[in-house]
Formats: C-alpha cells, sequence, structure tokens
C-alpha cells in the first residue's frame, strides 16, 4: 500500500493525521536530484521526526523549457513515467506499506498522485498545508475580496488569465516575474515560505517592484534556492 | 494579543505550529449561534485537547439572503461589525492572548481576519487544512488538470464564472445544486468532510445528480447539519 502524506512547509506543519500515518509506514520513498536536494533535506526532517526510513531515488531529468503547452504536457508526462519506472523497481523489491511525502499539499501542482494512480490503486491522500495558505497567513490576508472568486495559476499562464478577465490571482511556479502592465495591482509575494530564508514583501507593484528582485537574490543566497509566489489583485478588485 | 489559529476540520489536522500557539493562549474566543452548533463543538473538542478555556460569545445575527453582489456585501460588513463589537466586550475584559479557531484555513471564505483587524493590529495567522484540500485527499486527485488553473469560486457566483469561460472550478458556500446545463461535466462533491457524517460522489454530472442529492439528505440526517462543496471540471478540461 501507498500513502501519499501532505507534509506542508515542513515538521511544523504535519497535521497529526499524516504523523500515525507516518508512523504506519515501513518506510518513505522520496526522489531528488542530488543528495543536497532542499525538499529532500525537509522530507529527511519529516522521517527522523517519526523514525521512518527514507529510500532516495535518483529524480529523472525533466525538459524545463518545453515549447507552448501541448509540449508542456508532454514534458511533463515523459517525466512522470520516468518516476514511475523508478519508483516501481523500489516498491517491487521493499513491498509493505510505503509513504510519499509530498512538500506542501498533494492536490496543488504536484505530480505524486499521477504518479502513484500509475503505480497501484491501493493509496490513499492525505492533506498538507499549502503554500499560498502559509503565504496569505504571513500577510495576513483573505485570498479574495469578499464573495469574490480566487483563480489559482501559473506564471507560464498569467497572461492569458489576465486577458480573459481575472483580476486576483495567486501564481505559482514562476521564475521571473513579469509584470509589465499591471503596475498599478496589489501584490503579496514570498519566497522560501517556512524557512528561516523566507522573505515577504507587499504594496503596489511599481512601488514595490526593485524590493522584490533585491528579496528574491537575498533569498536565494542565504538557502542557495528560491521557490517563490504570489497574489496579484487589480485595484478595481480591492 | 491575538493568534488567528486554523485547525482544518478538527483534532486530527491541528498542526504542530497551531498546537504550541495554542498552548500559549490565555483563553479561546468563538462565536456560536447556539450551544449545539457544529462548529463549537469542533472548537470544543481542540480546546480540551490542549487545555484552553473556551469563552462562548453569542453570534449577531446575519442577513442570510441579501440582493445582490452590493447586497450580499452590505451584509457581510453589517454580520463583521456586530461581531467586531461582541469580541471586542469580551477581549477588554480578559486582555491576556487569545486564539480564534478558524474551521479550516483563515484565508478562504472565512470572516476572522477582518473582524480581527478591526480589533487590533496585534496579531497573528497560521494556516489550517482547507475544506478544498480534503475534498482532493479525499477524491484522491489534483485539483487541476496538468499546468491548468483552479478557480475557486462561490455557489452564488458559479454561472458567472463559467460563462467567463472558466471549465476548473471549486464551488464553496453552496445551498442547493444549480447543475443544469453542465450535464456533461464531472463533479467531485463531498459533505461534512472530516466529520463521521461525511459524504462522497463522483462521475458525471448527468449520472450523479440523484445520488448527490440522496448523498446530501443522509448526510444532513446524520449530523443535523450540511456543509458541502465540489470540483466541477468541464469534458474539455479533463
Amino acid at each position: 500500500m501507498i500513502r501519499i502524506l501532505g507534509i506542508g512547509m515542513g515538521p511544523q506543519h504535519v497535521t497529526p493525521e499524516v504523523a500515525e500515518a507516518l508512523r504506519g509506514c515501513d518506510y518513505v520513498v522520496a526522489a531528488a536530484k542530488s543528495d543536497d536536494d532542499p525538499l529532500l533535506a525537509v522530507r529527511r526532517r519529516v522521517c527522523e521526526a517519526y523514525g521512518v526510513e527514507l529510500v532516495v531515488v535518483p529524480d529523472p531529468e525533466r525538459d524545463r523549457d518545453p515549447a507552448g503547452d501541448a509540449g508542456y504536457v508532454t514534458a511533463v508526462r515523459d517525466w512522470h513515467a520516468a518516476r514511475v519506472a523508478a519508483y516501481r523497481a523500489v516498491l517491487e523489491e521493499r513491498r509493505g506499506t510505503a509513504g510519499f511525502l509530498v512538500w506542501g499539499d498533494p492536490s496543488l501542482y504536484d505530480s505524486t498522485i499521477r504518479v502513484v494512480s500509475q503505480l497501484t490503486d491501493d493509496y490513499d491522500v492525505l492533506p498538507g498545508i499549502s503554500a499560498p495558505q502559509l503565504l496569505a497567513a504571513r500577510h495576513r490576508i483573505v485570498l479574495h475580496p469578499v464573495g469574490q472568486p480566487i483563480h489559482v495559476t501559473t506564471a507560464r499562464r498569467l497572461r492569458d488569465d489576465v486577458a480573459t478577465g481575472q483580476r486576483n490571482l495567486v501564481v505559482m511556479l514562476g521564475a521571473d516575474l513579469e509584470l509589465d502592465g499591471l503596475e498599478d495591482w496589489s501584490i503579496w509575494w514570498g519566497a522560501n515560505l517556512g524557512d528561516p530564508s523566507e522573505e515577504l514583501v507587499a504594496g503596489r507593484v511599481t512601488t514595490v517592484r526593485v524590493e522584490i528582485d533585491e528579496a528574491r537574490a537575498r533569498a536565494k543566497a542565504a538557502a542557495g534556492w528560491v521557490m517563490d509566489l504570489y497574489l496579484l489583485r487589480a485595484p478595481e478588485a480591492a
């Protein structure tokens, strides 16, 4: 059996139901690009806290710059297939109950459910704190104006989603911030949330843009990596 | 000082950082319509688990059927103002550190941050597991097709959001399901998530509509209350 367990940003977010599931796992499987993969370090801390063995599987390479939406979907599928093969080898050798620890929440821009469902139908999922929730908590905001929707999207889709009328967006999976034309919008930005290198900036885009670039550079210098996300809201939605 | 603490659906979701915050609270304040308010019962269980006193404040009445978007916003504002007054009386009498326990997550369709920010600026927020995450976990799904957005909205806005092109929506705060015209869409529905009365249904809208009505009635009969939400996805988005 496989248990897919959301762990939020680390041990501080491991819920009692996830803790109980972890104690029932024979081992935890984690893919990692290298031994100093920052997400591997988080998983390692969680496994140590609950006395579960961590089995590290080398992460297959992924095409990070595919052409267009179709290319993106194909690149993700190929990468999933390679992960399936890598995990299958471990699971067939070890058997028992395996845990997969998902950084954040398994329901949001994470491949674990799609990958595991190709391995077996004998799995369950427990939720974890997601990055947009921690972003909102740190900035002490609700993610939407009263009664309005939240559009959760990716940096590569931001332009299209704004063009089709979205005025309140959580943007994930970004690399460089591309905010031209949104100078009068408000932004609530965060990087490396939950890590000692965490950075937060909020304000009008035009006012805080340079400040965000500087904070992003600081987070990267402090941690050796940077993952950021942000809420964008148009003036008329505020 | 006030601490706004997300508790997910109950004790099983209270994170270590929320548990630590709770232990540091002098008391917890909760508004309740009546002594058998189901959300009061959840807060009571959490307070008992961490040995914190629960101070119950009668919840002001709210206009549940306001006219139009402007009427909705006004009704919510009036209700917030009444809550602010009720809480202020307790906080001024008691002083110390007060906790506010938010069912689910404070960043999503919850008034606590907006209400507390009118009382003081000396507060912080910790996230909790939200209902859409638990819905996704129970159905073992990711909330979006690969690389696509998720539009989180309310039942009263569903029609407008579909009309403006949304094809993958999490719908919250519903009363009756109004799914006419969406018969060929897929739905992943859940009620009373995390409670013993929990119900789940998934399938094509046309196929499972009656089943959902029956499950909703079952949840209400078992618990005495029902709160449901669902993910809707158009065939072309799947």
